[in-house]
């Protein structure tokens, strides 16, 4: 690979090989190797995500939601609780001051929701022949409740919970484009992980990560490399919304393998999933939360279908969705 | 304005407007209308910015090397010392994997420059229909060694240094570009300014901000806006290179409204200008610093010309040097 390509973006096999062949080699911390999506620097997370998607409104969502929901559940999963914000726009020359201005009100809100606020930020302007859609950069910092990153906390024997149906964001993404001829729409996924987290009691989380670019498949294989184990799911558990469900059987997409942005898989111990879920299916974003599998020995993740049978669920790779955050 | 036009990101008046009536007005936190680029949390300064440069490598500086600077720069000049910094990559399709190394490599060099780590990131690919040129963020969190972003610490009577001579970086992107007929090139000042205030006394400087986007003009008719005080400029005391004057009048820019990415202005007592003055000259990058002028009770920048005569620096408006940072 001499040219990065539209695969490098789609949060799979490429995005991975571009991260760790070309980023972390030439900045060669090797410490970042093993980090999740957050830093640790002292009691605090820190954090940062650019969204790029389009259109920037769509249903349930915009662009600024987006920013600020994203970046918060990086710091959610990492196990903080979000605090502060940094918001960066990118605008292209000839946008409308209007949406700007709903993009910014939508900011607020949604740190609002979180208890965020937004601290400091910054403002380019740039020529409509070199950018042709808004981008937002948000940072975040987070006061640490629990490390929720360490690929050691996780065993063998236990269970990932997801806390939410998937594919949801995606598909919403794909649908408000327009391109499809396909009748109604369907609502994003995005939401403040931390508005449930909070309910949830730390002792029982052992590891934590947002299902994002790639999907649970991206997710499940990035911490599977990790932790040097493995993942089996069952499939006649995993919710997906009949509209999303049908959508990706038409479109041929694994649903496994579409974004979401307001999923997190948490990785619990098999003593304690029963009270766990319990208790995500009653916080905000939690009622169609379910229990997806259980850690296995081998370095793997498999989907025992709703047939018996067994099938590999591989890191993504190709183009899926492009940008859809 | 129901459009926004480039002139708003050229860091003068209409960027200022933007900032004022379409962001911080929704963003509705009325605290961050008086900050500088760096907001205060706890014992720590956090800060961002976007950059959005082409091209991308220019004389003495690259991309990387920039975004670094500047984020360590607005720490700095925050009074805060440079620790971790985020670093997140938007990508056009297409781009050569050998120039995003050249980045990357620049990134760590200019980081280990200043001893900050870059502890987490984000990468995006967006396809070069809707991108051209590369964009990164850097968002930085620095220790407060001592908070120099305070207006009231601004009193009549106090002199203003200039850390370096000025309007080089924008100059060095002009002609980077190409597009002019002009033999030679002109280097970039983007630095560190951290390793410059480092060997200074804190105790000694009242007030620092550096002067990126929109120049000297811009910046000191910000912060006579927000003191509510005046400055009184010497135009024979102000420090340009030949080369950069020479197209400066060719082209008919103002230097004190060309960008530069490594020099800061510094407010000091008048008692105790020409010891720090001294020192300066003695730093990293402070060879070239001199005494422009001091703070007087009307609130207005001024320059006295070489012939004598006054004439107002207004708050740059209009299109200046378009993407220098």
């Amino acid at each position: 690979m001499s040219i990065i390509d539209l695969t490098c973006g789609s949060g799979g096999r490429n995005t991975h090989q571009l991260i760790v062949d070309v980023i972390l080699k030439n900045l060669n911390y090797p410490e970042l190797f093993n980090m999740g999506d957050a830093a640790y620097i002292g009691n605090f997370a820190f954090t940062t995500d650019s969204f790029v998607v389009t259109p920037e409104f769509f249903p349930n969502c915009d662009i600024g939601k987006l920013a600020v929901c994203g970046t918060s559940n990086d710091l959610t999963v990492a196990g903080a609780r979000p605090e502060f914000m940094s918001l960066s726009l990118i605008i292209p020359e000839g946008y409308k001051k209007e949406n700007l201005e709903k993009i910014i009100k939508s900011v607020r809100t949604s740190a609002d929701e979180v208890n965020v606020q937004v601290v400091c930020g910054d403002t380019k302007v740039v020529d409509n022949m070199s950018l042709k859609s808004i981008i937002i950069n948000t940072a975040g910092i987070g006061k640490i409740i629990k490390k929720l990153n360490d690929y050691n906390a996780i065993e063998v024997g236990d269970k990932i919970i997801i806390t939410s149906d998937i594919a949801r964001h995606g598909m919403a993404i794909l649908l408000a484009r327009g391109e499809l001829q396909f009748n109604g729409s369907i609502e994003s996924d995005c939401c403040h992980l931390y508005n449930l987290f909070k309910c949830l009691d730390y002792n029982c989380l052992n590891f934590a990560r947002d299902a994002t670019r790639g999907g649970i498949a991206a997710v499940l294989n990035e911490i599977s490399e990790k932790c040097r184990k493995g993942f089996l799911l069952y499939e006649e558990d995993i919710v997906v919304k009949n509209e999303v469900k049908y959508l990706c059987e038409m479109l041929g997409f694994d649903p496994l393998t579409v974004a979401n942005e307001g999923v997190s898989v948490i990785i619990v111990k098999r003593d304690k999933v029963e009270d766990v879920l319990k208790l995500v299916k009653k916080c905000n974003y939690g009622d169609n939360a379910f229990i997806a599998g259980e850690v296995i020995e081998r370095q793997v993740v498999m989907l025992k279908t709703i047939y018996g049978g067994l099938r590999n669920v591989e890191m993504p790779s190709g183009l899926l969705l492009p940008r859809i955050c």
